[in-house]
């Protein structure tokens, strides 16, 4: 499977959430034995010599593929989730979305400052999520920082607002 | 490793989310890259040679492992979610919990009526999620269910809820 044959079977659905987006629903990609197995091979080809210790999943569809690249490549899975969902310590980190703020949480206890993380979403907008999730990990401290998204909307720029010593990494592109 | 070990290494959080609940939080778990594929591969010894055609996760705890289950025994992945999250054409199934309702979500189109699946989510304890999600599926019609959970709370009989011909399955007891 390639790249190009993954973007076919990605669904476009317009106005979702709301009028003026065309959603890339990854659904129909992830119901195809092919194609999930691909999106999981693709991320383990790009980091299987990094050294990564923990991929960090953002809630909910950074869980979906974030674990089995983790599991692939030996390292453990850590979850960034809404507030109210992680049970123990956290530390938070809010961030600008076009209405209002947002808050995104990590357990305190997570990671350590030997860990090598991947950081894993399904999308690649404009990015306030991300950064977001890269400066709560950084309150904490971590060894190296990685970031991979399945998809990426190129038109938005959205690794621009990353700091430039972050490597990103997407497969697919629109 | 063993069931023993991976129920040594998750966590108990007294009174999450509420008062009087034992939560057991599997985070603990999830950064242990041993116990995270100690769980994949449990569920897969179990339902690799079943002809299982689709994993349904239910979010989001069930988006952890149910996905890594799905590659590796050829699987595709399909997602129940709350409302408001599935873009494209969905049916729905309301259940009863403590206070009032909840509703979960299925794209219509996900399954076939060729389909085996496995339903899978992190854990069982009432059971009303889970037997939510088999009315769901049902409403669709697959050629069969299987129901698998990581953990299970035996006092809670979950099980019971579900229909006798429904094979359960879980990993680690409380």
């Amino acid at each position: 499977m390639t790249n190009e044959q993954v973007k076919g079977i990605i669904r476009n659905i317009p106005d979702f959430p709301q009028k003026g987006i065309q959603f890339k629903d990854i659904t129909t990609a992830l119901r195809n034995p092919e194609a999930l197995k691909w999106m999981k091979d693709e991320i383990v080809s790009l980091y299987k010599d990094k050294g990564i210790t923990q991929v960090i999943g953002l809630e909910s569809r950074g869980f979906i593929i974030g674990p089995a690249v983790a599991m692939e490549i030996g390292a453990g899975f850590v979850p960034i989730r809404k507030p109210g969902k992680l049970p123990a310590d956290v530390i938070e980190q809010s961030y600008a979305k076009e209405y209002g703020t947002d808050t995104i949480q990590i357990h305190k206890d997570a990671l350590s400052k030997e860990d090598v993380v991947l950081l894993h979403d399904d999308l690649l907008a404009t990015g306030g999520t991300m950064a977001a999730a890269i400066e709560l990990v950084k309150k904490i401290g971590v060894k190296k920082i990685y970031v991979n998204c399945l998809i990426e909307l190129d038109g938005l720029n959205g690794r621009e607002i990353m700091d430039s010593d972050i490597e990103v990494t997407t497969l697919i592109h629109y």
